[in-house]
């Protein structure tokens, strides 16, 4: 992780899993990030208490209220973090809250469809659009001109089910409303590094690979790679990343997956 | 076309561009099918005239109210369709219909990214699922197991701007919210054919190449191929098709593309 050094960083979903993961990673680091901006749906709640709890400890650390569904909340959020930073801008942005609908091809509706496609792909797409001013200002302000995760990115959080080459088990995983979603972010994705490389940001979509979260645990059997282990993998991979790598879908340990 | 031999087709958005493309093509046909149910959202619209000329001289094409977004609309045509088949399937459902929204990547919103998947993507998946037992009648009744267009099959007309991997001009076509619905389209048919291959359905992603439509045509430059060309070329593809090829995305060259 010596490479990564980003003086702010944002994580939807981050009151549990993967996301609460990279806010406990992010603090661990030998010289841990200014802010690291927490963002979730119900920071009061039951289930963001592990977070809350962490916060008390690290004022570095801010929670926010934000539901990536409502552009609204989204735009909230973002005027809430260009007022912390005081003018600097946001390193990275990462797009790890999502939802997933345990239904079958013929069980599949229009209602879960457009929900599971809210949340994990226009979700992301708003996100980018509201936190573009401070993604450009901290590309601005970071020497070189070269992309960098230290410098300004956008890292999606995709998955394995969204790869359409991959050759994923059908038999346990249909899950169509969400492989559909993931496929598109994997678009927007690629939509994302072209529009916004011009002004300094890498974007990249990451598979955090089969891990012991809720979603993970859903399809029944035990996931086999723990939170840390996918979130220390995923860290060292962002450390890694450059000019050459925005515009791809790579796995926790840093191989290109096919689309 | 020797090999394309089909009782029945259902074609959505066929009331203009390539849907009424291959409306003309199936009737054109040395054997054309004894029924082509052509599926439009306002078959009494103004924009719907060629397409009733066409119906009145031709017996076998039979004019179908749909509204491909919304799923009562698309359970009435399917009871409307099975009625009319009087106890035999339907071999050939050609998901046609689609919508773009003219936006650059900043410009994008959440309710253009959902109207767009609804019609692009969640319509295919839709039709699926309420065509899914006369397309099963199809392939039950047809001789042999391997996998074809003559024998029942489901066609989703995708994009090349939904290749992930095709390096599409960016700054002409930023499309972003047509993009990952193309995207999404591709990875809801690699489910399909996944999901429906035990019951005999053949499955595939069709690019019709940058045609002569209104749709085409709204970059602002000159589509090089004609609805005719791009129709022709995927029937031809169509009838090659076999077993070996459910699952693919193929351009109307028939040409494999990336995903």
């Amino acid at each position: 992780m010596a490479d990564l050094h980003v003086r702010s960083v944002l994580v939807t979903g981050a009151n549990r899993g993967i996301g609460l993961g990279f806010v406990q990673q992010f603090l661990q680091m030998p010289k841990p990030p200014e802010w690291v901006f927490a963002a979730c749906r119900d920071p009061k709640g039951q289930r963001a208490q592990e977070l809350q709890n962490l916060a008390s400890r690290h004022p570095n650390v801010v929670i926010i209220q934000l539901d990536v569904a409502d552009p609204s909340s989204i735009k909230a959020a973002a005027a809430r973090v260009e007022e912390q930073l005081e003018g600097s801008g946001l390193n990275l942005l990462i797009n790890n809250a999502a939802i997933a609908k345990m239904t079958t091809l013929d069980g599949e509706t229009l209602e879960d469809m457009i929900q599971v496609y809210t949340t994990n792909t226009a979700g992301p797409l708003l996100l980018g659009q509201a936190f573009l001013p401070l993604l450009k200002k901290a590309a601005q302000g970071s020497p070189g001109s070269a992309l960098s995760c230290s410098k300004a990115a956008i890292i999606n959080i995709s998955s394995s089910a969204g790869s359409i080459a991959s050759p994923l088990g059908w038999d346990k995983m249909q899950v169509v409303s969400y492989r559909c979603s993931k496929a598109a972010l994997n678009m927007l994705t690629k939509c994302q590094s072209l529009g916004y490389r011009e002004h300094g940001i890498l974007c990249v979509a990451l598979n955090p690979g089969w891990v012991q979260t809720e979603m993970g645990s859903s399809s029944g059997d035990m996931a086999p790679v723990t939170v840390d282990t996918s979130v220390q993998g995923m860290l060292k991979v962002l450390s890694s990343l450059s000019e050459k790598d925005t515009s791809t879908f790579l796995n926790w340990k840093g191989n290109v997956l096919p689309w």
